[in-house]
């Protein structure tokens, strides 16, 4: 059997390869129902030849490296200046958001969350990501059902050699 | 900064081990409104010491190694014998499946689907799992905006020494 072979970056993700790379640093969780915590976060942006870039994200205690968070998904362009990102949470949460991108930055806002029977009451996720040099920096602000939109998570993460 | 640090499989997802690993094989694509073809597969269930499967699929073009589609999401246990999968794919489509666990199998059906603007017309997905010894195999049947549920994958892929 060959192998998965990727080709290089794809016209349609061009304008994304901004975002290309690993990156790593710390992060503060906070929300209205929660104590404010900080987590350690890797970030990976990769493509495989075609027209969508994979998105690998996970988060970990500082204090004892056990595990915070994982997202898996893909961003892809969408029309007209736009890109679509979804995601698969392991809180039992799928997420598409969508919304304008930029030359070194793009934001989305779910378009659709989806929720399995014992899952996370998440109703609504915001994102902005933003590259200035070999910074990535984020905030996620979010929506459950007994909590208005609040800020949620902040980082910035650096680019890995 | 420390590094996430797994810790060993989470009780919570014991009766899951039978799918750990990382599969490999060849499988058939076919639908009502697309020409049959083959693909080359890799799924991998892995996990990080917490209550749930990470799952990754890559399938690509047995001729030149292009890939054709990549999924990535998460398994974990749901209530009473149930499993839910929240699955991102490349098409601007997200999954979440909810159906019954057996010793060696699993099944799933969407209870959501989320579709980007330019995502695809997919509607709803049923998956079966299925694992005899060194044996993965699965069906996957699909219903899009035209198109009746109707058999779209199958394969059996052969775990990874």
């Amino acid at each position: 059997m060959i192998e998965l072979r990727p080709g290089p970056l794809h016209d349609a993700v061009a304008h994304l390869a901004f975002l290309l790379g690993t990156w790593r640093g710390r992060g503060r969780g906070e929300y209205p129902t929660i104590e404010a915590f900080e987590y350690d976060e890797e970030i990976v942006f990769d493509h495989v030849g075609d027209d969508y870039l994979v998105y690998t994200q996970r988060s970990w205690s500082p204090a004892d490296g056990s595990p915070i968070h994982l997202e898996r998904g893909f961003l892809r362009p969408g029309g007209d200046g736009r890109v679509e990102l979804t995601v698969a949470h392991v809180l039992g949460v799928t997420e598409v958001g969508e919304g304008p991108v930029g030359p070194a930055s793009f934001s989305v806002a779910s378009s659709s969350i989806g929720r399995a029977a014992t899952g996370s009451d998440v109703t609504s996720i915001e994102r902005r990501y933003r590259v200035e040099g070999d910074a990535l920096s984020y905030q996620l602000d979010m929506t459950t059902g007994s909590t208005p939109l609040s800020r949620h998570l902040t980082a910035e993460l650096r680019r890995q050699p």
